[in-house]
């Protein structure tokens, strides 16, 4: 581990947009390490992760300070979890909305603490959050999903108010359309040429953690060409 | 109890915006009951109040049945738990952002689950929800409570996608301003004059679901005059 | 004429909202006067007309003066001039634009130029401005409308702003679908059930223009049960 | 001239961001050219610009044509005038009204009919719009501003989903900030590194004309950390 290398962490790093991200900082020269519940990389093989649940304060805790003391305060951080769940009202259970926020809220709650003040106290640096278009518009089977997205907006907006004067910068990226997976290529009915290439996405990231201060941006909408919006 | 005059059920009944909305649908000729965690009238005493906790899906469930098999579907439900919280991101717990979750997010599931499908299956009327400020726009110390609101916003959004041709009116209130009572008269170096009145603001949800179904307002602002925004 | 009934002035006094608005403020007791391009009633006959061309500063100053030299400044003025044009970007001219452009925005200009100082000199009043769907989205074949609309929009708001602590409610209305009129019902193949009715509309302005001073709302939506959105 | 080099044209080359954005589209290997009212490099020389009024139908499409019959259709187009007027509402005259609309949308009109038809026959491209705060919210005494550059917005959003098959990534760019130019240096009494430096903001612009197509931002925020929002 080249611990000279600034730290980036994915936190939410499932096999698609997830693994791009953490190989993007990577080879910016990143020591980039991925956070998933599983901890495998299922085949691809080359990616750094740790097994952590986002949602337990105390394994995000651990995780966070092993990191930390051998890497110091983190450069990037992106919050990644991706928890959709696509039911009329009806059949979407409390436990349903508790989920999805626990995945997609909570877990930016427990990362935010931990790694912010951190950021804050040292050289500041990007903490970047995954939208959808349900972060801006809840759609009608998208109720939790929605609900979760919004709610983590809003928290984002406020992290970027708080933290702007110490150096983070915080934004969040609306991810307007259908990621090209192999998932969503036997799932939608659509030209991949349709969908977002998860690598492309990753590069926005990129730019993103490497906007200079003085042209920060904090909402980033990205679609496919030809999406309707 | 007049089981003949419609059911309006003020969900949140806390001694200021809410005692006022009952009390609103009351004078309109409604049925109309407060829930509310205490469900003790202090000192004012002329308002139908219930206990219930919100947060509680066999609570909800519990008087939802008991209210509807004595009334029927309600006509008009108004969603309208508040829990400020108002304290910088690293004093703000993970314990607060649930606490706020639940107790604007979830409740609002618990009724919706509870209300909705039976006013669908009937004749329709309206949900109303109290938003804030916080709804559109996550503050530098409001972290919990704009994530709450926010998330409320999308559920809200979604609700209304999906029972609009149920001929169920489900709208939001973002109230953009401090409203008129006792404790924010303390609270705020404030001219009275620049706050809601909370007579006027139930006025508001009564015009909201008295709309026609060919003019139905999906999201209302309200502030005062000279509220700057 | 009754000078002593607060006057009432649509600025576009068209054969379908305009009417219903002038006949709204007429039943409320208002002395209520439209200002239209024609002039002329088309065989409704009861309306009380004023022919104008609202794009041009001195015929608006002419007619302004007139009215308020008689009946004082207005308590209520409605901006509702409707210049719709639907067409491919290559195939609206400049000249589109610029016709779009003065029917709705200059004559905003105009009219608010005209009336908003009186009013704030005098005892305030309400100011309230037609907005469609377009005020907020552009879409595909909307090029003039919508920017026309977003651009009375953007007005609007610097208007509300402006008046707000001189006691003038500035507010506009989002008319989020197809108006129940003659010709939309031949050009549109849609259930009126669908469509929007002039008369409830009217009333959603009476009712802003009514708004107390607690609790003033600057962009009110409306559309019909099922409209998407 | 080097006629195999891909034209970029910025319709509005003042000497702040307009000549950084010629420059940044220069430096990448563009054939760079400025349209400015004077077509006056004021001393720093080295821009290439072509005097242009932009509010003259005829004077744009003289120019295009010009350009297009040596360089073909260009592969980049920036509308950038800025006319900024601020005052208080009842000093701000129709023609002030008249002015910022013909400098800011039909310059935009007048551009886009001349070269977005050539670029979708083409290979396509990108046509960027420079927007501001006011493109989102009409503040004070902005009336005349916020009305152009919500129009522009409005304009921008409808070219953006009608171009968007044809290959041409039309976006905007909300500049909420202030610009370090030596005129805003001793206009505001701020901090420079408060304001947005316009190689920045023209490095950002370059960014948006290379997005992949599966990644395009429609409405690019860009503001300095500590900047209020």
């Amino acid at each position: 581990m080249n611990t000279n290398a600034p730290l980036a962490i994915v936190a939410g790093a499932g096999p698609r947009l997830g693994r791009a991200l953490v190989q993007r900082f990577q080879k910016g020269g990143y020591h980039s390490v991925g956070l998933s519940r599983t901890g495998q990389n299922d085949g691809s093989g080359d990616t750094n992760l740790i097994q952590c649940d986002l949602t337990d304060p105390e394994a995000v805790a651990t995780v966070a300070k092993r990191l930390m003391a051998s890497c110091g305060a983190p450069k990037v951080v992106v919050h990644n979890p991706a928890k959709l769940v696509i039911s009329p009202f009806e059949k979407t259970s409390a436990e349903d909305f508790e989920t999805t926020w626990r995945s997609m809220v909570l877990s930016a709650v427990l990362v935010a603490n931990q790694f912010l003040p951190a950021m804050a106290a040292g050289d500041g640096g990007s903490f970047l959050v995954s939208g959808a278009t349900a972060s801006l518009r809840g759609a009608k089977n998208f109720s939790a999903f929605a609900s979760a997205k919004a709610g983590l907006r809003g928290l984002t907006q406020s992290l970027a108010r708080k933290y702007s004067t110490g150096g983070i910068h915080v934004a969040q990226v609306i991810l307007d359309g259908i990621l090209d997976t192999s998932a969503s290529r036997s799932l939608h009915d659509l030209d991949p040429a349709r969908m977002m290439d998860t690598n492309d996405v990753a590069e926005a990231y990129w730019q993103l953690a490497y906007q200079p201060q003085s042209t920060w941006t904090h909402e980033l909408d990205l679609r496919p060409m030809g999406e309707t919006f």
